[in-house]
């Protein structure tokens, strides 16, 4: 009997027709069971007549299968699996904690440090190989990804292979946002037909990610496209959904993004405004291991005049956390408050050079975003968009993957592990009321750790009227720019006035005197 | 007969009773007339049985006047005078321009580079004058500040006289905000008599402010208050606005400000909310000059996760123009369409170190808000806030005037001069569909010249869409923290890309080619 660590990939091979249209005309799934539970998953093509259906299990215990098909030899077959327990690095998929903070399944802490690499799964092999190099040797623990390839500026060459089959000829004109606008009798793919060479090597990325300690943030539809994916119509995209979710809802590290830049694909006639819903639900009602699933924006509220009702709805039931595109860094905890839900700024600027003003933004403000976002207990996403000159063939970090040039991700790498250390991966924000300046303040939820950036602000002396009554705290100075952590004086509490040095990007990391349980830098 | 400058201040001096309490009993009005032109303007009692009334002529020519009372004394008086064409820096009052602009009655520009010295008045005689010299040595011409003293922390000395008969014991403690909450039997005024020397000083400054040609924009109630100024009740408020609209009315460099912080005014049950309609209405109706009016706000719209219908409502008629606490720069434009008037960001936080968040904001975020501001049509104002302990005794700049030791304000002086010397004190903002991220962009209302702002932004190249088609325009970079110009090669265009070096804080001074008449950087 086949066995196997809870929430680890279960994978069932099968035998089927090759004539027709499998993709289409074959109906598969299993129905698993364990004791009471009971889950159904569809199956998939995978070419050469191989039928697949897989699953993660959260239970620990014998499961069995059967399955049911209008093709009487894949219909009715049975089995049984033992799932045990994780070891070593596998703590499951990622789940909301706490209504607005993260952790793995098995309880283990996990707060997103994402960084955004699009493409790089459709770049050049030694590109790839660069990518998981630098991602190995960096904290990020998400990574945006999307499912097709990308066509936009710096984005230009054909993928090695398509999602469907069919071809496109490269493009010979240098890169217009007419491009996305892609007539029916310029589509080349045969919408009914996956290659589903295309998908295994997506897995086997995916993977590699999961072996990192990564999760693919993975982007269903977006509207950077010459080839017709982003226009497919609601049939196709209603079978690409039941496809993608048959292959990859067994990564215990995958999360769904529905879209990116969602709300562009409407303005280029690619996917309107009202799909959204269908798919969303139909990616939740397929998913038999309800990953994570959100939804990205691309106008920006409130600075793009707007407010929250221009957005997709995020307190419907099927998503699971707030993936936004946004600057208004301030207003992350009104929207935790607001929709009871984790928040991550997925885009709030790139650091970098080029010339499209979402991608030069400097590398201070960019760590500077990330501190006042996760001092309220909310999630920034990384991204490097560094280039020399126009139309280079340089990969950038930010579509293509490869190394990174910055100088941000450094500091994120300094804040991961700070945080990490301090049991501050599950913070609410504090000291809303009386700090709503440019202080951002938040607490471990045990209330064992305190954090307080205070961004270019330079105040002289500071007191923390915010901070728990009757508790005693050691601090120390975090310089987030240099990287440096001091001791500071004196002990703090809630009405002690104290001296700050001068200077920018400056945090305090308090330990409550006497309460520290694990062991850092509490007496 | 009396000869005058259009726009200077002209006075009548009569003797009339000292019996009684002559600013209850006494009415005295005159009325002026100069062809079709009539005019009615309330006058005041200055003590020592003399009663004044003023006047600052729009129009020249001969005027007459006659003067009503319920006193025999002083009704029935007649007289005449002569108005002539305003010479030197006369420029008259400023007003509103192009909606969202301003300049001087005579045509003259004027845009507003405001700074913050609310008690100034009020401190030694050494501080003061102190304050005069920076005015005088620096680019700022308009100063916010307070007609009544003020009392907060750092603020906690009596002044040296009162604007009301009666006296104050010096507080005995450190200031906390309970020393706002003034009971009735706290308040040893009487609202019912002025103190006309303490009028008499105020109004030396701000003809001292006029001489240097420097705005008083003047705060008329402010909640800062252990007096009871703050809460004299709605018939003192009222007699109150009579008697410092007729004393000031006739200077031509008074700007009204209804009240700092006026909701703050509110939750401290002083003033409340229902009642800065009528006294703006108040203000308006008294004021034959029709001076520049409006109020301003604490609370920060959205910021403080308010919209703007917890504003004032600065589309009453006798708001001219928006003078705001505000922080989101973005939003400028938005409120220049919603409003069509001008915005001045009157609080954008101050330059300096003290432990309050408003004022704990570095040089460099104090100037780039400046530009982003200015940029956009709209104005930002200064305010500065170093110290070198708790509870200094030395003068900081936004409460006391005195010295400057701050960098922000030299750059502000450069911005100035920059900006006049380049026909940019009435901008408009363009760009704002095609540059909706960190760059910030406006042109002079002809068109001739054109600031694009990129703050912390660092793109590698840059294309500028929103330039007007068909003009070419020849250019200069700025480093706007260094102070810096320099030609910048090549022409630009609406089409044309071009290389930026690298750096923060840099802008671009575009001047069209043959189109500028006015002689500066063009061909």
């Amino acid at each position: 009997m086949n066995t196997i660590e809870q929430w680890q990939k279960n994978e069932f091979t099968f035998q089927g027709p090759t004539t027709g249209n499998p993709f289409v005309d074959v109906d598969f799934f299993a129905i698993l069971q364990h004791e009471n539970e009971r889950r159904t998953v569809r199956g998939f093509y995978d070419g050469d007549g191989t039928y697949v259906f897989r699953f993660m299990a959260d239970v620990v215990g014998t499961w069995s299968y059967t399955t049911q098909s209008n093709v009487a030899q894949l219909d009715h077959q049975h089995g049984q699996f033992e799932v045990v327990a994780a070891t070593g690095n596998n703590h499951g998929p990622v789940v909301v904690y706490n209504r607005t903070s993260f952790r793995y399944a098995d309880g283990s802490p996990y707060m997103p440090i994402g960084t955004t690499a699009y493409a790089w799964a459709f770049q050049p092999e030694s590109v790839q190989e660069d990518t998981l190099n630098t991602l190995e040797a960096n904290e990020f623990n998400k990574v945006r990804m999307t499912v097709f390839p990308k066509f936009y500026n710096y984005n230009t060459a054909e993928p090695q292979s398509y999602p469907y089959v069919g071809t496109q000829t490269p493009s010979d004109h240098p890169f217009t946002f007419d491009d996305w606008e892609v007539a029916p009798d310029q589509i080349h793919f045969d919408f009914e037909k996956f290659n589903p060479k295309y998908f295994q090597h997506l897995e086997q990325r995916i993977a590699q990610l999961d072996q990192l300690g990564i999760q693919a943030d993975l982007i269903l539809f977006h509207p950077y496209d010459h080839w017709g994916f982003a226009r497919m119509g609601h049939d196709a995209n209603m079978r690409y959904i039941k496809y993608i979710v048959a292959r990859l809802a067994s990564y215990k590290n995958v999360w769904w993004s529905l879209a990116n830049e969602y709300d562009l694909m409407a303005m280029y006639d690619q996917i309107q405004l009202g799909e959204w819903d269908e798919i969303g639900q139909m990616v939740h009602q397929e998913d038999p291991s309800n990953h994570l699933l959100s939804i990205h924006n691309f106008y920006d509220v409130p600075r793009h005049q707007l407010n929250t009702s221009n957005w997709y709805d995020y307190s419907k039931p099927w998503i699971t956390h707030l993936s936004l595109q946004n600057y208004s860094l301030y207003m992350a905890v009104q929207w935790q408050n607001d929709y009871q839900k984790p928040v991550i700024f997925d885009e709030c600027r790139y650091e970098g050079n080029i010339e499209m003003g979402w991608g030069d933004m400097s590398a201070e403000d960019l760590v500077d975003s990330f501190w006042k976002l996760m001092a309220h207990g909310a999630y920034a996403t990384h991204g490097e968009t560094y280039l020399d000159r126009p139309n280079t063939d340089r990969p950038i970090w930010w579509a293509h993957g490869g190394q990174l040039h910055g100088e941000s991700y450094k500091r994120i790498n300094f804040l991961a592990d700070l945080f990490a250390k301090n049991q501050l991966s599950d913070v609410e924000p504090i000291g809303i009321q009386t700090a709503d300046w440019e202080l951002y303040a938040g607490q471990s939820r045990d209330q064992s750790h305190v954090v307080i950036y205070f961004g270019t602000s330079q105040p002289r002396f500071e007191n923390l009227p915010f901070l728990a009554s009757g508790k005693q705290y050691t601090a120390q100075l975090v310089n987030t720019w240099n990287m440096t952590i001091t001791d500071f004086e004196p002990v703090l509490d809630q009405s002690k006035w104290f001296e700050m040095p001068a200077g920018k990007y400056q945090a305090l990391l308090l330990t409550v005197k006497g309460g520290d349980r694990h062991g850092s830098e509490g007496e």
